[in-house]
């Protein structure tokens, strides 16, 4: 498997762009995207568990009821939730967008992104949908990926190639994190694409087993969106033997989507709002594996510990506490904790007792960027990873800002 | 029931004080408190569910057995917790204090709070505890209140009178909430004596029905700290027919304890780490008690509605996102929310979706610095209120600086 350029576009038959339509006052921000294949996919998504959802959820559900889709549509700088007349509109958004593309509405993905409750207006797709349309290439991921950002600082774009079957195979995706738009608010959105052959069973299987693995345990502020959603579409243009049960092309093709989608977790946990630092907790030896992952999730959403590694201070009785108060199975007496980065780590805690340590070594570690906190519960043979972010000023400013 | 001076040394007989014995090295902070019955009192307690305890919580729990206590010793600046000796050092500290007590060490309600995992010299105790002993006193309820501070910026001190029986009776009390010490840890202590004849099992009840209204309904990070008790002494010396059943009395002290105890609660949350707003939020309407209190609890603990509150900003969103990824039952086609202060009060969401306001008048209502969030689900009969703050620069500063 290899890292490649090209984000969605780099599966065989997909085009995709990006452009300001005018959701957003700025024109100088790209506010709509579209992501097409040449042909129809197998397509599968994972939604927000929030009971206030989104229209846009709402209609891809409704869409993707035969688990297929053509095409992938976002607007960003206005989430259209809680809005009297969402559902209308992102139904009237699909409809303009079938017609320019001569398919049928239902094969669309439909995603929003910014601002709760403000009613949305029709009139910037109904004005630039054949422009939209018009600027598909197989080039545009990167449009497409400006399109859907709101506050995050960096585009979020991988692509990987690998074998199947003697075919050479490819997986694309972009994302957005969180960030404030106008008042601000934090969705997470994920779009992949790829060119492999897969039954749509094993596409909803693999989705599920690795979104639960890696954007399942990415936590920014601890407060779960109204409008998250990945989704994926595979055209089956590799040419590749149709995946249809969990052989070896199963396990090659997961590997695959979980490295995409472990970077696209990373990538949203490091530009969280007002990070300064990727946090990458690891716990390992739990009873099971829900036990390693309330753990790992529990360290790296808690307040105290994340403003502590913004501050640099090797304050481990908080990653303690915050392991204790989590849900998990476990024996405190047996627990160590290391924190470590690429200057070299170094133990706090042995037995749930403090370790003496270092303050010059500790803070040399954490002044790093990237951050590891290790976690070994000696008490079982199951692993899991967290990711997320520090708690700065940064964070407060952006979402405490009055409305302007 | 009125409101009257004098804390914990409000009720008859009891005696308080507060000293520096050197566990803190600033000499200007009282860090060792202690309180004393006359008498021996009906004692219970609740603690932290944190499965990382404090050594004081384990040796209180021992000595409550029997639900009888003598006198309540605490210290500040240290926490005794995940030390090797944390036990063996609570022990000892209580039958220092017992030994120029003259009373049973089992007697004894021991707590500390401060930082984690720094051993906790006994010497300080060994050195200062005939001085503490000896400066019991009627009015020593502010001293104690100061030795159990932490980054506590006001003393949380209440007591009020009202009659039981012919009787007039008492409740005092003092509590600390959370803030930095050297490293910084968020605790919260509340320590209540009362006059009140009342049996050990209807103290128990009691108790534990109001503080689960009360404390457990407060957040100032989502954050449950390690060395969290609450305990309460009744001595009886009010001379009134002991409390032994569910009825007229029992409401009575019932009431006067839930108006100490939900003063306290907001106390602390006001006070929480660099706050500069109390924020209540108060569900109506939940189809049974849990999900009120779900609800509440959900909204005052989301990060993004923290840091909009700090920013005067009636972002609604939020909090109906808040409320949709708690796990309440809800209709969220129901849901109305208000935000109000003393001087207004402004409807911002009908029926889960967005009602035209005047951004000017919201304004005006969130720059007060006691704001309302109501939130009627429109869904059943049961309420639940809860306590929070706003999430600033300052919760950030305290919670980030590097350990000096």
């Amino acid at each position: 498997m290899k890292e490649i350029n090209g984000g969605v576009c780099a599966p065989k038959g997909f085009k995709a762009t990006g452009i300001h339509c005018g959701v957003r006052k700025n024109k100088s921000k790209k506010d709509l995207s579209l992501i097409v294949s040449d042909v129809m996919c197998h397509a599968a998504s994972t939604y927000t568990l929030n009971k206030v959802k989104g229209a846009p959820i709402y209609v891809t559900k409704e869409h993707l009821q035969n688990n297929e889709a053509i095409a992938i549509l976002c607007n960003s700088g206005n989430a259209n939730t809680c809005n009297e007349d969402g559902v209308e509109i992102a139904n009237a958004m699909c409809h303009l967008c079938a017609r320019e593309l001569n398919i049928d509405a239902s094969d669309i993905i439909i995603a929003s992104t910014g601002v709760i409750g403000q009613p949305l207006p029709l009139e910037p797709f109904e004005t630039h949908m054949n422009e939209l349309v018009q600027s598909l290439n197989e080039n545009g991921s990167q449009d497409a990926c400006a399109g859907i950002m709101t506050t995050d600082t960096v585009q979020k774009e991988y692509a990987v190639e690998f074998e199947l079957d003697d075919k050479l195979c490819h997986i694309g995706a972009i994302a957005k994190g969180s960030g404030m738009i106008h008042p601000n608010m934090a969705t997470m959105l994920a779009f992949v694409t790829t060119d492999v052959a897969i039954s749509k069973d094993m596409l909803k299987k693999v989705i599920k087993e690795v979104v639960d693995d890696t954007f399942n345990m990415v936590s920014v502020d601890g407060d779960t969106s109204t409008n998250d959603m990945l989704s994926v579409m595979a055209n089956g243009l590799a040419g590749n033997k149709e995946i249809d049960q969990e052989n070896d092309d199963y396990q090659t093709f997961k590997k695959a989507l979980y490295y995409i989608c472990e970077c696209l977790s990373k990538g949203i946990a490091k530009d969280g709002e007002g990070a300064t630092k990727l946090l990458t907790c690891k716990v390992d030896h739990a009873q099971t594996l829900k036990d390693a992952k309330i753990v790992a999730k529990s360290v790296i959403t808690s307040s105290l510990f994340k403003a502590a590694m913004f501050g640099k201070d090797a304050n481990w009785g908080r990653i303690l506490c915050a392991i204790g108060y989590s849900d998990a199975h476990l024996d405190v007496d047996k627990i160590d904790v290391k924190l470590a980065s690429k200057v070299g780590d170094i133990l706090v805690c042995q037995n749930g007792r403090g370790y003496p340590f270092s303050e010059e070594k500790a803070l040399k570690i954490l002044s790093e960027d990237e951050i590891e906190i290790l976690i070994d519960l000696h008490d079982g043979e199951y692993d899991a990873t967290a990711w997320g972010c520090d708690l700065t000023y940064d964070y407060v400013k952006i979402n405490g800002d009055y409305r302007t």
